[in-house]
């Protein structure tokens, strides 16, 4: 049994791991594949180190099979296919009464502000397992989470079959909701600096622009007879993308902000006024987004072997991490959490 | 019949007005009361020269009587009391199919991009007349532009009974939109820089903060027992209000960009994205709105002595507009257009 410990300043240690007996309501977990995403770079780069404990386990992208029940545990089983979504409420502050517990005030995101599933054995509170068909590949479940964020983000973009849309920065998540915004039913024209990141696009058969090349509000224009997208969505978290995606929308279009920008930045609104234009923000996910998000995956919808660059092993994460930060093509790097890998 | 020719400049001449038939489908008005909005006074600034002919007539906040019908108008009597929604579209381009006539991307606004109402005697499309109660006084009626401005934008907002709602900003639009929030069931509050705007809001018994002296962020937390505020209309055209507007809302609460911001301006994006706002942009009207508004000043709605600050004849519009400029408590000026107070 492995556990990546993340010790602050960009290090990891790799120890061995003693599982511990689950508490009432909890559940023990043997981790399959943790995924990295955008949000442990952050962390690793030192962005988050007010959030994270030191030293700690990160994860929050996962797959595996309950190990162990605590007591008062009567809706699983040892060996279930579980998934987690990790986010823990209070239920009592003024979000959580208004309905909107996923991002409660007191939220604890499982994995950044507690102990997450880059280890072997993992122990999380019932509540929060969702189920996995059983023939689902745990390979492939570990893209649940960043899934669902691109199920809520298009949900909440209340994205109509046979509209236009544009996604604007392709990494994971982009890439994501470009899956999901298409199979819904919608039209999907990609913005990416990144000329491997567009021929992953491309492969997938998107439309992709260069923004340093191509002229973006023209070619859109064009491709919507004029009126403009129906939906943007902000996935590139630069100041460039914000402009650009308010540049291309039609009139009463949608502007989804999904990427975290740290700093304020300038916004047209005069473009807004003009167009009555929308701005729609979205964080996280709720339970109905997780639940559609097993289906998305279990139906063969997102291309595993295009997204999933590489699995390493656990041990490997701070080679993993390297990886991700030189970007050499990969898209979504999977850690191979099983006890038997390590 | 007198006429008030805008010359560019900040200046204008008051002339002598020789009524024209009205073309086919076209209906002469005899203009009772124009207002001056904000805009209008943007165009004596200089602001839209690029829009404005000069010599030419401004205004399009009106009531008044049909004087005479051309040919073809049948639906309209010589003598009935109407209002103007001022708002004239091409009908085919992107956002007229798409149903967004009201800011269609040609639009025609009549009384900046065509001749207004600031004269005694106006022709206009019989299409745009909008009918008024035979009993509603007509200086009553000169308030139903700017009040389906405020119409449009509490129905744009979704505002529900029993929410708390902040209105950053107590001009003219911002005082509308506060009562017609308010007599749509919610509780509003009002934020304003103005000491005798302020008075004016405490008069209509709002709750109002000034931005320079209060807390507004922690008295809208106290307020709303820590929620924060379900909708925030921005009507003050500032940076600091654009900011204040964002900085009161609950989870998933709705921005409503209502003032023009000529330059781009900052935007706490993090705020929205970590509460999951919302920015709704609104401009201008629909046809709905403008109904309702003719209701809501019919009910007394409208408190007329408050809002309308002063009446002065068509023939001093240089010094009605002298009088805004300076601010000295006035909310709302009309002109007296009718023929026989010149």
């Amino acid at each position: 049994m492995t556990r990546a410990e993340y010790l602050g300043g960009g290090k990891f240690a790799v120890t061995a791991d003693v599982p511990t007996e689950p508490g009432p309501g909890e559940v023990r977990l043997s981790v399959a594949y943790t995924g990295i995403c955008g949000t442990d770079l952050h962390i690793v780069h030192g962005h988050m180190d007010r959030r994270v404990a030191v030293p700690g386990v990160i994860g929050h992208e996962m797959s595996g099979r309950v190990a162990a029940l605590g007591t008062g545990v009567t809706d699983w089983s040892v060996g279930d296919p579980v998934s987690v979504m990790p986010l823990d409420w209070c239920g009592r502050c003024p979000a959580c009464r208004a309905g909107h517990t996923h991002i409660c005030h007191r939220l604890n995101f499982i994995g950044i502000d507690s102990p997450g599933s880059m280890q072997s054995s993992w122990t999380v509170p019932a509540d929060v397992l969702v189920p996995l068909p059983p023939d689902l590949p745990l390979h492939h479940a570990a893209l649940v989470e960043p899934t669902a964020v691109a199920v809520h983000d298009v949900r909440r973009a209340r994205v109509q079959p046979g509209e236009r849309v544009v996604v604007v920065g392709a990494g994971p998540v982009g890439l994501l909701i470009a899956l999901v915004a298409r199979a819904s039913g919608a039209e999907v024209l990609v913005v990416e600096l990144d000329p491997r990141r567009r021929k992953v696009c491309a492969s997938l058969e998107f439309p992709v622009l260069d923004p340093n090349a191509d002229d973006v509000p023209a070619s859109v224009n064009d491709w919507t007879d004029g009126a403009g997208a129906a939906a943007a969505f902000e996935v590139s978290g630069s100041a460039s993308g914000v402009a650009l995606a308010t540049s291309v929308l039609a009139t009463r279009g949608r502007f989804v902000l999904v990427a975290i920008h740290a700093t304020p930045r300038e916004v047209d609104l005069h473009r807004f006024f003009w167009r009555e234009l929308e701005l729609i923000a979205v964080r996280v996910y709720q339970r109905t987004d997780f639940l559609e998000a097993v289906e998305f995956i279990a139906r063969g919808e997102v291309p595993i072997e295009t997204v999933v660059s590489k699995i390493l092993p656990l041990a490997e994460v701070a080679q993993a991490f390297d990886d991700l930060e030189r970007g050499t093509g990969v898209v979504k790097l999977l850690l191979d959490c099983r006890a038997e890998a390590s």
